[in-house]
């Protein structure tokens, strides 16, 4: 077996680079032997909003970090203790870490598990403050727990028919799920979702999915709002002085609808002509208690941080926002926050993948490059490309 | 205003006819005022299976009672404590009676209110043993309750357009959701329904509402699965010899799904070649047992009753069957029944239809008929044709 | 009968009278005559927290308003349609006034009726800005939708004997029993209670109630903790410098707790020596984030408002609160605020009063005084009483 | 380390014995070395009702079984992937083996795990079809994945201390709670507990400590409503001719409950004096139905076979009971089956006794008595004593 490696690092502000890098062992971020992990060959791995977080400098994230946090790979070294899994099974890889030991973990919570970060709940692969775990934009990765973690697909020929679906599964499709299911989505709600981009669009599908009556986009860029458009949601154009309540109106005979879902967070810009030029980060949320009617919930998806060295003031700095939190209280509502937990939902999600019933690739957008790409799929996606890019270390995808 | 009205009436086992009856007033079956109630001309209004029950003589239900529960109407008089409603609304009437007030309708159980039946938990129009309330087969109908029980819709012409529709909002789509509701349907999710009449086809489209993977539909009766394999369905055919848990394998590659509807009841037939010529009243329940996984849940919409004249033997005659309980329990299963509270479900499915997310009306094989034409339907649809038979008292329905 | 009628008026800003009103008609503030609603003679009516927002002069409450919201009554005088209930029967109002024919009601969210105040969801008696109901501290008052709001008590005997507990079902108990039980509260849950007044020890026996292995209640007056302790109850002390974190810690051996409730509401102080002196409004949601263990829920009953003419700063008079958000996000939280839905406890916790589970008189401190005495009740509460005064309009409660 | 062990093996029908047995191997059923296991030192180890079905004869257990699956231990060896425990630590083992990495495990379904017995879902220790795991009556015993399935005692001291109570944590306490929990059983509610054995002693103390308005324990065997009488429990004798709805209704006015809870199983008597010397296999569940309020729950915590050598005829021996479905679906009840997936409740019970909300030895009959008279244990609970007996294998029980 090949013991070379190579992998997308953040170098300094607005930069990454394709670096050689230790090809990965059955160890924890501390060095200690970890026989419940594997070694995945990266079948495929996407950029994700929250890498750009850390590559624009918005986080305390270390020069030479390998990035990555939305992994489908290829199982080729299992540790003794793995039981369930086998050389060659194509699998999905959540990203959060979690030990499926400790008692956030037993109770569905494995976005924050209590054991793989010391520093506080909650792990992730190549990320900022979430244990050390080294990411998986890479040609191998290595993922503890496995029995636990991975998704195996059922089929290896379905799987790969339908990569560009099933490497969602990671991370963006749960997510906007997740905010979905948070606010209360189910069949006949009417849904705002705030934000286009591949949150909000995953949120949609997932809507969608759930059965929502309609969904309606909004976002301060309206080019963004082109694609959802297209495929058949409702929108609204936030860069307008029409209120967002008014144009919800126009679509739905009254200024509120059933759930409501963040999918900014805390780099939002204000409303309006004037105000979208500007950084506000509670304005989505704010925004959203005006626009959700009455004991209705609202789910936040959309990452806030404790900190936040690029904050516009000394408060957002230190990631406090002024939320007019009386006007959600008026409301009854009630509000749903964090990392999703990928592995509640993931393999009801890859079943209706595998029957055809959501279109989650056409609907973020999902565009493969090679891993040498990486920089340039960093840089449009930064951009604002109405696009998920997903890196194709090995070209198992761009051969399907 | 006119003061004649004509209803379809029970005459004696197999025969209903359409009679000349009261015109209905604000008043209850014990002859007491009730301000609280509406009086509609009927606009639509199904033959349900369970009428069947009563018409097939398996019921005590006595000579000329008057039939119909399934109604959709327009206000043409209201009581003087009604509030929200007004002259020439359309709405639709949840099947059960429910007084709003006790503590079973204040918990949304609106199937079991403990208020509008003297003799039991439940009241309906038009059947024996709900109440005494005048069945809705008929020109015209009173509502009591009318701000609670009616759902008005938001628009007349937009109603009076999708009124095959809509129609299927007071009894047969909520009753089918919520078999599939209680099943634990959601994205997803493998479900079995047992029976391909009206009340299985609805679980099955409200299966697909609710995002499921894969919905399979199993008869004994193998031209009863033609309308749902053109509807894309997958289906099983229990009059064959292969056992459902094989035809499941065949379809999912594992013979079990993860939820499973009971849209059969007490008239059930046995399984196979030989079974599927005798009535068995609890081969159904035994069956969704085998094929439910392990913590499933099985939805029971399916009528059963309390006592049945014409039961096979002296126990299916007072209502009690041969359950292998302890298969269900080896698998940790949980099972609902009961009435379903049409309105838990009703304005959210309203919003699916009005934003064609569900075609009901194609999924049941709705068919409009006159009142007139009523002992036709009656007799087709025993007869087992694929339809659901709507009442159109005064060609409202056809001339949309 | 009688036509006098008595009530506790707001003045101006700290001053209350007791002045003669009008007799209660069966009609709503707009002058509506309404069949559905019952006039009761008070047997006791509390006075409220949430009413010292208005006495203070922190709201836009008009001078003359009748105060009173928490109202237990006897049936004098019935409504036409009127049907579950007779002269003579002892009745517990909610605080909420609902309609029970609306959306929010049918769902259970008494606390949001969309139809009972014209200006905003959700009404209330003697409360500004909530539908125009006249309060009911007060010797008689009129309440709506009566089938539908009132709380029958199953024996008059019985109910008077255990009325200084059953007085608190009216608003103080199910408000701290909705905190908890949104807090996630049950068997072995460890729990922080923010604040030792009313709504805290309300919250705190709901806790207990629920089955909370350990709850701890923290507030900034020392002197209010005496109370809780005495009662068995954990207390922290706010005004000591030792963190909120650091006393849990030395209670349970580690810094956070399962469950938190904020008791508190807008006029929150600082915590700490220097702190407690200031108001702060968003300390304890704050504080609240970070004791509260991953994953955990954090339930909102104390007040936030949508404007506060007394705020602090800018930001506070328009109800905006500099909100620690990324704390709760990175520990997946959620948060659950509003008016509490009166009717979807109170049934189940007159049982737990009738059947001597919860001693909430006691834990409260609940003190009846006479009506005339309204003034003295009000200035005692406003300046720290650990207590909970009960009017006494007739004598009935001091007769027990 | 000594290599010695003995265990109390099944024999023959009616017979039991404490016999040499092979110390503990970190080793599965088929032989496969299990590094995630533990080598338990047995603290304590009680006798189950369901142990005495196979005592009995009524299953096919074969000759020579290691019985016991309620295990308290101390680690004293550790496997080589096992991370978060030590030699010393006092745990609790939940009776169901379960692997913590199969869908079952993950959605905390533990009861029926998909991996740790190959001939259906879900293993326990000690017992017939289970998997084969040898049990825990015994002085050591193997636990697998004992990160997941292990619940540590916070401090060794303390949990010596409470041993009598902690050791109910394994089986008998969340087998009742589970039973309260499914059947709905809430503050205020009205609880029928059928069966005033271990699982029903236990079912009434979760009532109560889930806030229970009243507990209502029924028994045929009056000898055995002496105990829950003496701790406060109302009861009924169903051995008298008076019917459980009337003695019912004697004690609360009405002849329903909220909830009720079947802690009797397949091996129900009938009720009254005749009834209740015969086996009835259906009589308890038919009874709830009776006395279940509309919309109530029912929870099966009591044992129903798929297979019974002993069964009083045909259809009972196959494990098919002559169930009134048609009564439970017209109060539109719901059934909850399975065994007790133990760690869903484990770590909140044992917070409930560590902070003395529950006094569950005491309510269970807690007797403790040497491993050598394990025989006498076994015949004198099999004689209807109402105890609950737990060996003490190394005498660490008794010394506390």
């Amino acid at each position: 077996m090949t013991s070379s490696n190579r992998g997308v690092a953040y170098v300094s502000q607005g930069k990454v680079e394709v670096q050689p890098i230790a090809f990965p062992k059955l160890e924890d971020p501390r060095g200690r032997r970890i026989d419940h992990g594997v070694i995945l060959k990266v079948v495929s791995t996407n950029i994700c909003g929250s890498d750009q977080h850390m590559v624009r400098g918005r986080t305390t994230a270390p020069e030479g970090l390998i990035l990555g946090h939305e992994i489908t790979g290829e199982v080729i070294e299992l540790g003794r203790d793995v039981e369930t899994l086998q050389r060659g099974d194509i699998v999905s890889v959540p990203f959060n870490v979690a030990c499926g030991r400790c008692r956030t973990c037993k109770e569905q919570h494995t976005g924050v598990c209590l054991t793989v970060n010391p520093s506080r709940a909650g792990g992730a692969y190549g990320y900022v403050d979430m244990g050390g775990w080294v990411g998986g934009q890479a040609e191998y990765v290595m993922v503890p727990y496995a029995d636990f973690n991975l998704l195996k697909f059922p089929d290896r020929e379905q799987a790969m028919a339908k990569i560009r679906d099933l490497t969602c599964l990671s991370d963006i499709l749960p997510t906007g799920y997740h905010g979905a299911v948070s606010a209360g989505v189910g069949p006949g709600s009417t849904v705002y979702i705030a934000g286009a981009g591949p949150v909000g669009m995953a949120a949609a599908a997932s809507a969608q999915l759930l059965g929502a009556a309609v969904v309606i986009v909004g976002d301060v860029n309206p080019q963004r709002l082109i694609h959802p458009k297209r495929l058949g949601y409702q929108t609204v154009d936030l860069s307008l002085d029409a209120s967002l309540g008014e144009q919800i109106a126009q679509i739905l005979g009254t200024p509120e609808v059933d759930c409501a879902v963040d999918a900014v967070g805390f780099e939002a810009r204000g409303h309006g002509h004037e105000g979208a030029r500007r950084e506000a980060p509670a304005t989505v949320l704010n925004a959203l208690m005006e626009v959700t009617r009455a004991a209705g919930k609202i789910g936040v998806p959309g990452l806030y941080v404790t900190g936040d060295p690029g904050g516009v003031d000394a408060a957002a700095k230190e990631g406090s926002l002024s939320i007019r939190l009386g006007l959600g209280w008026a409301k009854s509502h009630s509000f749903f926050t964090g990392q999703t937990p990928v592995m509640k939902y993931n393999r009801a999600l890859m079943q209706a993948i595998l029957w055809d019933r959501i279109k989650i690739a056409d609907a973020v957008g999902v565009e493969v490059i090679t891993l040498d790409d990486a920089a340039r799929g960093y840089a449009e996606f930064d951009a604002g490309a109405p696009k998920k890019f997903v890196l194709d270390p090995h070209g198992m995808v761009g051969a399907t």
